[in-house]
């Protein structure tokens, strides 16, 4: 039974702390958070858990064999880089860290300390992710052309990070899932609708060696929620809608044929057009982080690596610093660093 | 009764026909295309109309006293010119031009010979754009934030101009119509799928003086068709979706209320969440290009300016050719040329 | 080439003009209406084509072969059989005839002169319905259970027949032409909300052999429109939408497995649910009445029997007979004559 | 504080706990289950309360004020009225009790002894019913023509009651909540398709007294979810779908107009068709059961009488009963008893 304590009880918190109550293998013996008002809560659902506002009485817990960490941003590197030190194995919430050298770091440590790093991406755990996971790596597609992503809906403005850090993410790590190669080169652009405050609108187109192209929309402050994703392939196409309540996953037998042999010139080349059967494959519905709860304990008593370790962690935050970069100066198109 | 005659009858010319048959002020004395087959489906529809391949004919038969037309991008002008020079009206399909140069000469040469010049923006001729620039116009959503739209289908690719010529430029010149300013620079990004063909998939970002930010994406290899545009403001936000079979604009009294005052930093800057009601006005459902036809005939008639005018056309074709070299150079900003 | 007259040129008429005049093999030659501005527009639309005021001035043109009719139900009767008895084919819009004694007298009258009887039931050539037909009739659906269809929309109210002959002909034409057995008794309900007016809304239970059911909701009043119709079998279960623009047909790999050798008793009988892929087949999207405007020319070519010939119209206005019977009782379950 | 105790935790009987446990004014003591499996999971969840198999452990708690029964239909007056003799505030499940006769008793037995008796009518304690009655009170549609409401999904089939008891139920007791008269009679359809089990998919059409008809379909065996009412007015007509995330409830500004003053005949009398704005009012997303607990709460302290009481049920039964029998021949008019 591993023993695992949850720092954060915000908004994601709560569902981290139902999900390893829930999980066989793991029990959740403590619940840190600064407001009081929170822990209050956290104790009137569950009596047994202990909470405190001091995260180091967390860590000095000796029943405790893992940390989750639900914080702000700015907070994951210092409160993962201790759990690590104190020989914890750490699920820190999406985005791993602040800056790229931060995850880096923590991969480092965790490395050395053989202990496990998992960063929460959480769609990389439903059914849906995963299916087409499966569809494109199955070639069911052909090769992929574009990868097309709107996540937007009138949500909770942040004041520490721009949008890109809180929506795009969810989409830079789902690509980093499902594509066969990774993006080279990011244009974003964007704007703050609040003086003083971070980006709440922001697009970004992603270069990948060759043809394909990816592009998000990510809003705060739109008047409908969409969560919508077109994958262009050279034989078939997907649109994933996660408001559906079920058939999330299309899979349409749709594109061009080119044919250039009979052209004599580019103006007679033949595009023609394919229209055919649609198909919605069934999915696996259970709870993303049902899924992501058990594989962290399983990570954690087996020792293996995560889907999700700290380098799938490490490469988002280096988009979304790439991307950031490009926001401020308008569109230029800034390289994404490889390791 | 003003004699007409139709240059181009492909995809858009029997709309033109059709709507200046039925429109009572006009008449359509000749069609003209170079596919015979073509002409004779309009002589099949149409008997006592004549039917040519030589354009000439139809400069030369004296009851014409405006043409429309309806071909290839990259014969608009040269075809407009000789039309002006006969000393008609004319009414060119979007977009105006293939180059801004050749925009701002068709507008010089019916200035000089007191012509009307209007340009096929189709859809501010539509109930539901109408309404959207009413809305804007009378402050109804507050400062505009942002205008997001999407426009993919599975469409016939173009081999001469790329997907922005083609998809973007009905955007183009509905902001051109609605927002209260105009654009100052762009940032694009595209991709063509099919080689030695223009882009099939491309995203536009506009800048404006101040806040406002535009964005476009448009892309003829989509398995799904999409016509939806979130325009959003400080006060209410619209989202108008143009394959609702009714109610097509949607108002929605949401937003942001920011509250400095009570705040000692940023990090406790009060951002509030209002949600109140939705609202679908009533739209003017006639075709839009019936209201233009008359639009056309009317201005003929009393020398009046169009809506769409040359000038609205110069204007788009500028963002056009901005946008081109952007994405030319992945992204890179290009400000927009003012007249 | 089949000469083709039309009489009633009112909401339905154009079109039969429209596709005869198009399909091959057809020439429409004149067309009758009481409106003289109808005749008028139809004049500008197709010049060459004679109109008149008077029916019998169509039924005394020699070339005429066949003639097409679009008028109130009520004169259905006399104008068909005037046209039968004339020597013509006939192809007539639905319903057949005001009663079922009228429909049978015209299937003798046809029989016995050897011509082509038709009713216009358009839902029957469409692509969509096809499919369906082709989908149950191939068993992949196992056993059906019920036929549930909703078909509502603020529509036109008529002064001489219900709803139930305006709306639910269209339901029952397609059952009678997609089921694999005949509706036995009808249980219907209904309401006029005009004063002295024909029932506006109605509710249509239709019983068949053994375990299957069906239902008819059809509704002049009704703030939104719907036409869809949900097919439940013991394999498969069908959703048909007809206002999608694309994916009219979805089949869903749904449904319940029954297991009572386990079960001691009822209550352990054991139900289980199975939720598998949902699938929407590529359908056959040309207009309807030019699918059936060829095929009642090639019956008149080739002395065929048309899908919808008269025998399909009778049985169906024999349902609608018990149906009005029923409705006017409250629900009184009213069996259905059969030939 | 109002102890309470929860008789059954099943499908319903953890929401139960879960809004009595939250709500402020009461705590959960008790609950009580047969089965061990269900009792471990409430005890996981809320270590704190107190199972049992036995339900007189539960009458025999004097700590216990009110209780809350959410067992299978056949033994709700059972337990309610032992509840009740014991001195106990009870709040049923819907429906109140399998017959009307019991519903009677358990009436007569709560005012005899001074106790609230109220039916769980969920619905009528959401956002969405609490404005479409304020819209109809307030005259908002005009007069009500038709009340027409589709339920349907794949759901649990029930052995014991037809879907009609399982599923309208919670159709009947919106409309005996928001409509301005009540049912008099009701013709009702029916089919089972799992030998040996109640009916899985119902009709029924309840008649009112003047023009209003109502409808309800229900099923337990449809390929997709819906939850769609549609209520038609003189004035205005709204869609209710239960499914949208947001605007659940549409107010169309769309209807008639009878003009029979100019009119000859009825054959010209003018029916004019209004087609105006669609409205939709923001609504409480309060869970209807956290309103609905508090509501308890409140009636038990202060001794009021609740929206949903004893009578509410027992006409809600009275109602299932008329249809039943209906049902049971196929559609027959069966008058609905008035207390």
């Amino acid at each position: 039974m591993i023993g695992v304590g949850v720092i954060g009880y915000g908004y994601w918190g709560p569902n981290l702390v139902r999900n390893f109550v829930e999980a066989p293998g793991s029990q959740v013996l403590a619940v840190c958070d600064l407001r009081p008002e929170r822990l209050a809560l956290a104790r009137s659902r569950y009596p047994a858990i202990e909470t405190t506002t001091d995260y180091r009485e967390v860590l000095a817990d000796g029943r405790i064999d893992a940390i989750a960490i639900a914080t702000p941003v700015s907070t994951h590197f210092d409160l993962a880089m201790q759990a690590l030190r104190s020989g914890r194995h750490v699920l820190v919430e999406k985005p791993l860290t602040a800056t790229s050298e931060q995850a880096a770091r923590l991969i480092e440590e965790a490395a050395a300390r053989r202990r496990v790093l998992m960063v929460d991406h959480t769609f990389v755990y439903t059914g849906a992710v995963r299916k087409i996971r499966e569809l494109v790596a199955g070639h069911e597609l052909g090769d992929i052309y574009y990868y097309d992503s709107v996540r937007v809906n009138l949500g909770l403005f942040q004041h520490d990070v721009s949008v890109i850090w809180d929506l795009a993410v969810h989409d830079i790590s789902i690509m980093d899932y499902v594509l066969p190669s990774r993006p080279l080169a990011v244009s974003a652009t964007g704007m703050s609708h609040v003086p003083g405050e971070p980006e709440n609108i922001a697009y970004l187109t992603l270069f990948f060696d060759g043809r394909l192209i990816a592009h998000i929309h990510v809003n705060w402050l739109a008047p409908v929620k969409v969560r919508r994703t077109l994958i262009g392939g050279s034989r078939k196409m997907i649109v994933y809608d996660d408001l559906e309540p079920s058939e999330k996953v299309k899979v349409y037998d749709k594109g061009i044929t080119v044919n250039k042999d009979d052209a004599e010139s580019v103006y007679e080349m033949l595009i023609g057009y394919r229209t055919g059967d649609m198909w919605a494959p069934q999915l696996d519905m259970t709870e993303a982080l049902r899924v992501e709860a058990a594989h962290f304990i399983r990570c954690v008593e087996r020792g293996e690596r995560p889907v999700s370790d700290g380098e799938a962690g490490l490469r988002v935050v280096r988009i979304l610093e790439a991307a950031t970069q490009s926001m401020a100066e308008r569109g230029r198109l800034v390289e994404v660093t490889v390791g």
